[in-house]
């Protein structure tokens, strides 16, 4: 209680302090008010992100849980007061994941591992390979070919813990191309330390990129703990080799959809809030990305119970298959590309459910005064102001390539790769109070985006 | 670096603040100081602790990782410089665990849940039945009997998250007799929320205490996410059915051991320094015990290094079954009856690896003041003063009733109940600087407890 009268009072004093320097009127600053302390109050994301996990639960793009989970959320936008809710129709690729074992010989116990998403199975039987250890794809195009062929490679790259995701993308290369870069030279299979922060028996699955002209092998992840027993072992000199089990496989292809509802505007303008609706299919993505379809579900129904008619539209896109091969947001950008010219702004939650801590952008550099205005807004939530042409989620890239400019509310991620893309992604590793905070960001800025008369300009659109 | 500098200024100033009111020379306490600036600055738990989850691995009482930790232990106590070592005969029952599935009727996936020690299994096709919930013992038995006969009874039962074991000890009794009390009443099975703090994926085992005129049935804990979920599913009045599976069994008897050594002193009395050696199969028990096993043992050897022959023999005694049926701490005192008047004090290691915050005891009334001065001398790395006659230890409780004062260094729990009994007791659950301070305690405390010339008298001794 005595944190959330501190944020009242903050509030209060804010947008005194900072209403003659914003681009809006002082009515529309104070409705802007008026959603953060509805948000903060209600709990409007959190039965939501219950909902995902209970009534849906795993959803791999293809899967019968991605089915449930376009059948929940028309249903979902629907119960909400969204208007105009329809699917799109997505064909997206889809993958088994299958059985796995992974043992070192002479062990006699398992290795906490997951396959990569996309990973080739092993015959039957399994195989049974010296291991070679590396730490990156550089390190290994640094091995000489012999040492490389017929083995299974081993890259220990550690995921660092950092607020933004920078120790995530500076590790996640090799959970995209050791695969393909190990294929290349004549590898069996590839095991790699899991691109993740957990510790215990937790392992993380998530994306690769594949080479059409490469066979595509066998690929795993190990928790942390099994990862540090295997990289002692061969720092040791010992010989290591591992017998492994894959079951997954490709299963054609499937029907899903991006899902997508609107609270109607009083012109044709539109404020695109995004989330992604499919899950990877280890646990029920209450974080990746459940709270995100939480997060801009409640902030788009919340501007609507408390300002009623916005000026512009604000549509909530909850995109397929966004986790195995991104095929939800390219396909939602060709299919509207025609309307592509409609959209002021797009954000998008993909980030878990941890407070947002800075407002990164990506708009034409004369916007950035009204994005440092936002911030001012939001700085009560403690939010500060943070740089411009940042990344701003990979479903909404898509539509940055035809001229949208792109705001990005970064959540909090020091714990985010704890449980992401693992069987940790669990409804009680869901933060409830960073949910509501979360709400109210997003509210305020689909709010304040719709409201700003000028607009936020066009990005340069990329050759197509 | 800035952290160990402070600490090292807090040690001058506390030896010379407290010499004084000490029941120790200066001569010893500066031993002390050394002790503590060494155990600070060395890392002689950690390979412990690494080499027991590395070559031994999990070693549930009686199995064969049982068998391999008693002879890693006599091979670590001789290679720390131990004399005397040697390992004592303990027949521990074994009970297998064997696979487990349990799901909800209805549900496409499994929950997540353990076996708890000594569960019986279902028949093979397992059982199919409705769920009752209630809360704890109390609860159950306001149950009228026709709520419970053929039902698997759920207990939903949250452990609270606290410094002291104080929320563990209120909820651990539902683990301990769920299942005996509810199949007095006729239930087929019990269910119960896991007794731990983690979140996620994790179920928690433990022992359970069976009454021989009871039929023993299956009994499994849930992780908490699961928990919750089917807590929601039963609070809303749906009927829920649970479909189980257990192959846990009974497998007889087997040959375990007490492992013990010593660091032999100038006259015949001993101070014991305690810690199991066996672990629950999750995991490789790297918190629990085997912190534990790390501490004492490095605690006495340290003491050799740094004091060479102590007043009176510090022996460490790595006990055999803690976990499923505490048989090794009750056979050591029965072995050693007669040798009971020789051990002035015990003291054990057994709530991982975060730091020592509390020193409690207990200690006839007027000895405590040596503890007293013993927390004083203590005090730089963190330890105050806490209560006498408070539990101090599983496997030394069983000496304590035969007149042996016991001293109890209390770590922080805090995260304890994150790791216990389950999958996540890895290694790198461990606290590594936690165990740097824990080493420094248990040999300041074991080097004082040696040179303290009075001793520490007698507890009273319970009836035979």
């Amino acid at each position: 209680m005595l944190r959330r009268s501190a944020l009242f009072l903050l509030v209060f004093l804010a947008s005194g302090a900072t209403a003659a320097a914003d681009p809006w009127s002082a009515e529309t600053l104070s409705t802007a008010d008026a959603l953060r302390t509805r948000a903060l109050a209600d709990d409007r994301a959190g039965p939501i992100v219950e909902s995902i996990g209970r009534d849906v639960g795993p959803r791999l793009a293809g899967s019968d849980g991605d089915r449930k989970a376009v059948a929940w959320a028309l249903e979902m936008l629907k119960a909400q007061g969204f208007a105009n809710v329809h699917a799109e129709p997505v064909d997206v690729p889809r993958w088994v994941r299958g059985a796995l074992s992974a043992r070192i010989v002479g062990d006699d116990r398992d290795l906490v591992a997951v396959a990569l998403g996309g990973s080739a199975g092993t015959p039957t039987g399994g195989i049974d390979a010296p291991v070679v250890m590396t730490h990156d794809i550089d390190s290994l195009r640094a091995l000489p070919p012999e040492a490389i062929a017929g083995r299974i490679v081993y890259f220990d790259q550690r995921t660092e813990r950092t607020r933004d995701s920078a120790g995530y993308r500076k590790a996640v290369r090799v959970r995209v191309y050791a695969a393909t870069e190990a294929a290349r030279r004549g590898a069996l299979a590839v095991a790699i330390r899991s691109i993740g922060t957990s510790t215990g028996p937790v392992a993380h699955t998530g994306a690769q990129r594949h080479d059409v002209i490469v066979r595509r092998i066998p690929a795993i992840a190990l928790s942390n703990d099994d990862a540090d027993r295997l990289a002692a072992r061969l720092n040791d000199g010992s010989a290591v080799r591992m017998h492994l089990v894959v079951g997954a496989h490709d299963a054609g292809k499937a029907s899903s959809a991006n899902v997508v509802g609107e609270i109607p505007g009083a012109t044709g303008e539109v404020v695109l809030l995004a989330a992604h609706l499919d899950s990877w299919d280890l646990a029920t993505g209450s974080n990746d990305d459940g709270a995100g379809v939480a997060i801009v579900t409640a902030a788009a129904a919340l501007v609507k119970a408390v300002a009623g008619t916005p000026r512009r539209t604000l549509r909530v896109v909850l995109y397929a298959d966004e986790e195995t091969y991104a095929v939800g947001g390219k396909q939602y950008a060709l299919a509207n590309a025609a309307g592509m010219d409609q959209i002021v702004l797009a954000m998008e939650a993909d980030f878990g459910s941890a407070p947002v801590w800075r407002l990164n952008a990506d708009v034409p550099d004369d916007r950035w005064p009204v994005i440092e205005a936002m911030a001012q807004a939001l700085g009560p939530l403690g939010v500060a102001i943070g740089a411009n042409h940042e990344e701003a989620g990979a479903d909404i890239g898509w539509q940055r390539a035809r001229g949208v400019p792109l705001l990005s509310p970064l959540q909090d991620g020091t714990h985010y790769f704890d449980t992401h893309h693992s069987s940790a992604d669990t409804l009680d590793n869901v933060d409830r109070e960073g949910l509501r905070q979360n709400v109210a960001v997003y509210a305020m800025a689909a709010w304040l985006a719709s409201e700003h008369d000028p607009g936020f300009g066009r990005m340069p659109v990329a050759p197509q």
